[in-house]
């Protein structure tokens, strides 16, 4: 009885053994069914993110390869093959607009972010229509702006262009179109004040056609009540480099502005009210961080000087890439899935903690100045809230220190000099948006350089 | 002991099966383990790709989505959500130039050219040094030519650009701009001569600054002796639309030339020798199909030249998308790979199938004619081959067919009108660089078109 009853059991456990083993079979078989031509990729993909580089650096899989492998790049100041020497008299580089403070968001988001793009993907020209551009990533680019309640783009025509920079020359040339039936003048363009970002100068110089000149900023024309020719102004805002909110200066039946809302985010700024000007112009870029991926687009009220745009980006270059369109729509689905605002609160967080910190440090100081900017009634948070802009914009105080940049240089922090923005170089720029450690070191050599002013902001500045 | 034996044998059966559970346990643990933030994304675009569209269509993971998926995208003349439906009267559009004739190796070839981009991959506006350039992307390229034998590159430096079309404007740029330092004339650009590639035109005057201006082809400077200024000619080779190798027709101390290679691979063209001009331009849409991904690039000599196409695409917008680069260098990995000769061969096994086809139906046709082409040694295919064009370059000879078009039309033809060439409009180009759907109904088109003029032509045709 005892003997059968062990056989039983036995036989109960083998049967119990074997149902498992079909289980299993049958799950990796059809787990292997589920994942075919992308798991030579994804998995290449999730091997280089695995590579260490001691925490100071990443490695890409378009990276340079040695050995068969993409080799890390270090953060800077970091080096050796895994990054993990610290280059000693190493300065704290904050001069470019690189918006990597988003690198860590895109990391926690790893799967709903990543991409996987058959070789077969979009070869064509055009999507259908015969159009350039992606109609999901038109209509997530709406919804975001619905959600950040920075832009109304209901009945608005949006063009794609190579990033915000590309759609900054489409625009002048489309509005100098407009003018050039109207007026027997060249169209002026201007920019709103100093300081203003300078590529509005360089790159309207640069492809200067016969349809327009570059003038200089609005004050230029302010006064020239004689000039009856037709005017476009530059107005960003909030502003680059000092995150204040901007109107346009110049007005009339002859002046078309171009917003350049690359900054109107809450992750920047307070949001007063959406955005409706006739041409706005925002990116990816400082949006999700993506900046590599240029990625821009214009927001246009005028039928007229939309076409006119989509002309230019169609002779300039057939299109904006797909794949670019393709990373775009992906991210935008992540910033507008769950409470739909993860994104703008951890962006919001991380540079209002920076402002924060770098504030504290320049209220020791009685040689270096940061802007104001006026705190604001935000429709996204929906409450008053303190600044958290892109750029500290410094001014050094003292009159003998007319070179700003070159103190800071000194003092191992590498900012953009004010004559950048055609201010004096009294000023400097440093950036908010690089890399955690970019801003730590940042903050390290701040400390560094207050305290040399000795009295009670040294003393406060070591309790710190 | 008959018993024991039995007891036995469970017992090792029960232990094969739990080792073998333990191992499925274990493998199914590791695989897991293999694919973790990838994942979600390879399951997506599988999904996406094996949504059946009656094989007269595909669905793209980008394409609008109804009820949470994205729907089939129907090839020409075919409709309704699986594309099961063919649309009646519906002509043979073979007006553009999308290279999709090479999709299908791209899906041969699915696993190796699939790529997985990661949320945080290449934010940056730099690659490392500052660069705008892959340079692992850069290395490929070299290597693609070295194969093809279609251009030296060694010494010569490497210019991206959204496309190649981008890189037409950017070099007239450029040698427009070292030549403004050395003549008081404005630079005249013309295009070698005709029928020739229309935006050598439109761009060169849409985008027409002080320094340059259209001047037409090139015989309207070649009997000017008298023309002290400075000139860039464009020299298409093999030419849009006729598919035959040029040269530069002005030659002299101030004339610049700008080699538009964008056909010279073994696909299309017999390569007698390595290009080896002062500046080459080149794309991803040519040579992989990938048109859509607006990727191209210059190969140029001289430094200057070099710096200021540099300076074009940085200030026109801050370098290409990291995207279409990524994509790029997948792609050409693919090429590269095994005997290094697989895409060249599909892509040259297609076209001149399709030229022969062809061929034997304009040989029974008295009214129509195909451009000639003349059978020319290949260093790549180490034989005389007979030609393979993107394109047929086609005559109406009756003196009353002057709009040769209009008559493929009537016929359910859509071709290129032979004025888009500054030619005659008794010529057309008709696409050979299509889908498969495309050219076969372009040849059936072409049966009932020459079966009209009657005679042996048509009795031949219907043995077909």
């Amino acid at each position: 009885m005892a003997k059968n009853i062990q056989r039983f059991s036995y036989v109960v456990c083998l049967l119990v053994s074997i149902l498992v083993n079909i289980f299993f079979f049958r799950k990796m078989y059809y787990e292997k069914d589920k994942l075919s031509w992308s798991q030579r990729a994804a998995e290449e993909a999730e091997a280089v993110a695995a590579i260490s580089c001691s925490g100071n650096g990443r490695v890409f899989v378009d990276g340079i390869v040695v050995d068969g492998k993409p080799i890390c790049e270090c953060y800077s100041c970091y080096g050796g093959n895994d990054c993990s020497l610290l280059l000693a008299t190493c300065p704290a580089d904050v001069e470019g607009g690189d918006p990597l403070f988003l690198e860590p968001f895109w990391m926690q988001n790893a799967a709903s972010s990543a991409v996987v793009v058959a070789g077969w993907h979009r070869m064509s020209y055009f999507f259908p229509n015969q159009s350039y551009i992606s109609k999901e990533l038109e209509k997530n680019i709406r919804k975001i702006h619905a959600i950040a309640k920075n832009a109304i783009t209901d009945g608005r025509y949006i063009v794609f262009g190579v990033g915000s920079t590309q759609l900054l020359n489409a625009a002048v040339h489309a509005l100098s179109m407009e003018s050039s039936s109207s007026s027997p003048f060249t169209t002026k363009v201007v920019a709103n004040k100093i300081p203003y970002y300078s590529p509005y100068k360089f790159q309207t110089e640069f492809f200067q056609t016969l349809h327009y000149e570059f003038e200089g900023d609005s004050s230029m024309l302010k006064n020239k009540s004689d000039f009856g020719g037709n005017v476009i102004e530059f107005v960003t805002s909030p502003n680059n480099p000092d995150g204040n909110l901007r109107n346009s200066v110049l007005k009339g039946p002859n002046v078309k502005t171009i917003y350049d809302r690359a900054y109107y985010w809450p992750h920047y700024t307070a949001i007063p009210a959406p955005a409706d000007e006739d041409l706005m112009i925002f990116s990816i870029s400082k949006l999700t961080g993506h900046a590599g991926s240029r990625v821009g687009w214009a927001i246009v009220k005028d039928v007229n000087v939309y076409k006119r745009m989509m002309d230019f980006i169609d002779v300039a270059e057939m299109g904006t890439s797909k794949d670019g369109q393709l990373r775009a729509l992906t991210l935008l689905k992540v910033v507008a899935q769950g409470d739909d605002k993860q994104l703008f609160n951890f962006a919001h967080q991380i540079l209002s903690h920076r402002w924060e910190k770098l504030s504290r440090i320049f209220s020791l100081s009685k040689r270096f100045s940061l802007q104001r900017i006026p705190t604001q009634y935000c429709t996204f948070l929906d409450r008053i809230r303190e600044p958290s802009p892109a750029y500290a914009w410094v001014k050094c105080k003292r009159k003998e220190d007319k070179n700003c940049t070159e103190i800071f240089r000194v003092a191992k922090i590498i900012g953009r000099p004010g004559s950048k923005f055609f201010a004096e170089n009294r000023y400097v720029r440093l950036s908010l948006l690089k890399g955690q450690h970019d801003f730590e070191m940042l903050i390290s050599q701040m400390k560094k350089l207050v305290s040399q002013e000795g009295g009670v902001g040294a003393q406060a500045i070591s309790s710190f």
